[in-house]
């Protein structure tokens, strides 16, 4: 049985679902060929622990607010990431802090600190990924690592494990999503007769949406997940700044009224296409779609990825979008793949 | 670059379809680290085709209806398959033959004859897997080979590939689908109005339904296929006699009415669930859903199968369920994993 090291950067809601997870049954994955002991965690808030033979995760899971790693052996209240992502025994990074639109920084330097140190690194960060991905999965190959970043579409429904491993004997067209789930509640409660000021403080007071929900409404959410789909799905080498984006917020309830008069249903389409001449062309834009289309009844806050294919036609998955453990699944889909990856070099 | 010898046991529409693929662009599979040479052929109507150098693909597609292979060199009028799967210098046996409810034959002997000689079977047959997967299996496993069948379900929407490694690291509760495009097809068609029998003419004047609809609309089809899901994801151990079955000749225009007036859809489900007790329950039947069911929506001859998880919730793929070309990416899928396997015996 292997046991892999982990380092949690950033001790939110998705990394303390995977300590929770871990923590809740450590022979979860035994099943799989190995299991995962938390050595190091950071956090904004708490500051920085190390310790080599293992996390008493419960523990700190049970931290009160405002409490730091101080009080523990290996704890400091200051939050030193270069040291303890370059230095600490971790085989396998988990970067989860927020997602920067701009240059995804701090999390892009705690991943190339992981990779230049020859450890693998698992993020639902969608910044570094949208932003720097092909230099990061370069840099990780040069280092004999993984650069793995399954939740950062979809969450934990695993898109881009499907598409890479499931659908790898047939070309991927183009492809089409309903990537937020803020976004598409909102629409659909703006069917359902609100104004989408209405709808949108609805979704807060849901928790689909942010305190600002400007990136969901506004399409910029989309726009770095439509980045990261066409570069992962069709080869391409776009940025964010690449893909043409509008949000819901032009949209009133009578667009929508008069679309549903035509059968047809609103909603926030991120796509990637590849067009006649080899370019890919990604946009973000609300579409009237008719009732056939394959992500016109995606419901509620869920997500869907729709591929459009040579050999298969369309195939679509559904799944959740957002969640604490849904998102901490993401996570394990990768270190599953890592994993692979391990068992691969011991054999070469 | 490994090739791969196939031989194509049953050469109706999917390995025609293979062939085809094969033929139009013998190099398709090179970035997959692999070559397909076809080996052998054998079929009813054409009898058998042996040719260790490779089989002129083109020539033996373009032949007319009525030709035998008798004027090849390596060719016999008559139907040689346990020679050929045996003693072929073929390295996968693709099968696909028909599927036989009762006792997989004769597809289940052709299986079993190709992993007794220590060759990898891919197959879209469900006899054989519904019928007799724990026995092929461990028959594989005895003798190194690879027993796999992505296509008996849902034909190449990867349905089996997505559960068994995109969702290897949670548990799976139950699994229900719409797993027959036919009976979907006349469900959408009496919604509109049609009696069952107007119906499913259609279904057959537009290439859906066979000549003898039993097996789609009485829930046979269904049956197993549910036994194969049971089996492969919930690691049930039943045959499809353990499935309490009920088709759709029993819903009436009447029935799907008086359902659309309280906003619901009737639907054929197959589903397996684990119960509390740890056993397993299967069944098929018409269902009444409401439109918020993940399945409601599923259109015409789509199939989906949506997956109830313990950390991601409920995930839903949807895809074709049927068509020539569609069913051999399944085999290809098959192929794919194979030669995934065959690189790891090398590195062992």
């Amino acid at each position: 049985m292997r046991t892999y090291n982990l380092a949690l950067i950033g001790f939110g809601g998705v990394n303390r679902a995977l300590a929770q997870l871990i923590d809740e049954d450590p022979t979860r994955f035994s099943h799989l060929g190995f299991d995962l002991k938390v050595v190091a965690i950071t956090d904004l808030a708490m500051g920085s622990l190390v310790q080599a033979d293992g996390i008493d995760v419960g523990t700190v899971l049970a931290l009160r607010r405002g409490t730091t790693f101080e009080q523990f052996p290996g704890g400091s209240a200051t939050v030193n990431n270069e040291t303890v992502i370059r230095e600490s025994p971790a085989d396998i990074i988990a970067e989860a802090t927020f997602t920067n639109p701009i240059d995804g920084e701090p999390a892009t330097s705690h991943v190339r600190w992981a990779l230049e140190s020859g450890k693998s690194v698992t993020t639902t960060n969608k910044g570094p990924v949208a932003l720097h991905g092909e230099a990061l999965k370069q840099l990780a190959a040069d280092n004999g690592a993984v650069f793995a970043y399954e939740g950062a579409v979809l969450s934990g429904t695993p898109v881009l494990g499907l598409a890479r491993h499931q659908l790898a004997g047939l070309t991927i067209k183009g492809v089409q999503g309903i990537l937020n789930g803020t976004s598409n509640y909102v629409i659909g409660r703006m069917e359902a007769g609100l104004a989408l000021e209405q709808a949108v403080a609805e979704a807060q007071a849901e928790g689909y949406a942010e305190a600002d929900p400007t990136a969901d409404i506004g399409g910029s959410d989309v726009q770095l997940k439509v980045t990261i789909l066409a570069n992962e799905l069709l080869g391409a080498s776009i940025t964010p700044a690449d893909v043409d984006t509008t949000g819901i917020t032009g949209i009133s309830a009578d667009d929508i009224i008069s679309a549903a008069r035509e059968g047809k249903r609103y909603k926030l389409i991120g796509s990637a296409y590849r067009g006649e001449d080899g370019r890919v062309v990604a946009k973000v834009a609300p579409n009237a779609v008719s009732a056939d289309h394959p992500l016109a009844n995606i419901p509620g806050a869920t997500n869907a990825v729709s591929f459009d294919t040579d050999l298969l036609g369309t195939v679509t998955i559904t799944g959740p979008g957002a969640g604490r453990i849904e998102t901490a699944f993401a996570l394990i889909t990768d270190i599953i793949a890592i994993h692979t990856r391990e068992k691969e070099k011991v054999n070469v």
